[in-house]
């Protein structure tokens, strides 16, 4: 691992979409791809992909372009996907649920091990084999089952406190869905946010600005 | 609209971070800001709040700080969220109907005017006072009503095929869940895509680099 320590989050952000990518093309019984066209693809420059991939040790050959399952394989020991981390969803209101029957976690480097609420109308509720637990319960729970990430979806006057409880029983990794601003709260955190609603108001300024943005297409999708 | 032509996508990424922050502050009763307080709180430096502010002519006075609720109400101005753009949703599977029921639409740009899905066992359901419409009447309705913008949450293989629909309707921009790539397919399309397995994936990593990680806890969380 010693060598991917120095990598930003930025080219990390963009390693999903190779992987991503990559897996489609192996599907497809691709088995070369040169960084023109991975590039035209991905809407970035051939040589910020070369740039990107040679972060990793470089796996392209000159003129062959690169092996399509060693990368897509690389990308995913780098991402370190085939470790399976238990997680535990706390939450299950729509979002929490979607999240819950929609997102592929054992294909993602987790395994959903339990979810929590502190509903009544929800709680005994079997979401994808899981029965909602009380969040009463969350103490006894983690220190049985030691749950390494928390996927946060309650309501934002609920996320601090659920927080809290979550980093003294030693999680250390969040997904986090509320608008609770966890890394401010508790340096140190490793804390990914999806905040759906910043991502809609971008949408609604390019909408307004759509003219303006058309030239610039290639980084409009960029995250 | 003119002097914001030139903004780069990233700064534009942040101001929901901004106006977001800016709305918690205002409700708080805070009246002024310095943009060393807004740098500590946003994970960014106050010399990369200063610049990103005077992209949009700056707010601040030396000394004095920001005025928080003239930076909120220019801010959102500039988003844009003022004018209303009518928003269909197509797909109404869990994470379909989840963002129908959590997103505050209204408040960020856009008013959610049909719903639809090809599944007998939703067409008919009220989702917000909505009532899910069959997608074969996907041409009728926005011949008479008109949407803007589409959310794309189908299943990966019917993407394509709706989308093209939707782009012959004359819908210019997406707010795509899935993974079909539109911005690749349909260059001069406006698309935010919101690809959450991404997101987890990039946590994965930073979970399995959680030491190698703490050092550059400011850039973390940063979209």
């Amino acid at each position: 691992m010693a060598r991917h320590e120095k990598i930003s989050i930025s080219v990390i952000r963009r390693l999903p979409r190779y992987y991503r990518f990559l897996g489609d093309l192996s599907r497809n019984g691709v088995l070369r791809i040169s960084s023109k066209e991975l590039s035209a693809r991905m809407g970035l420059t051939a040589s910020q992909i070369r740039q990107d991939l040679n972060c990793f040790g470089g796996f392209g050959q000159q003129g062959y372009g690169y092996n399509v399952d060693a990368l897509h394989a690389e990308i995913g020991s780098i991402l370190g996907i085939s470790k399976i981390f238990p997680a535990i969803i706390v939450g299950a209101g729509n979002i929490g649920r979607a999240i819950a029957m929609n997102i592929g976690f054992e294909n993602m480097g987790f395994k959903l091990t339990g979810i929590f609420d502190s509903s009544p109308d929800v709680i005994g509720m079997e979401i994808r084999g899981i029965s909602v637990i009380d969040v009463s319960q969350l103490e006894t729970f983690c220190k049985a089952h030691k749950p390494k990430i928390a996927v946060i979806t309650v309501p934002q006057q609920a996320a601090p406190d659920i927080v809290d409880r979550l980093i003294k029983l030693g999680i250390e990794s969040f997904w986090n869905f509320s608008h609770f601003d966890i890394a401010f709260n508790y340096p140190g955190i490793v804390v990914e946010n999806v905040h759906l609603g910043d991502s809609l108001m971008t949408l609604c300024y390019m909408t307004n600005n759509l003219s303006a943005l058309a030239a610039h297409q290639p980084q409009k999708t960029e995250k």
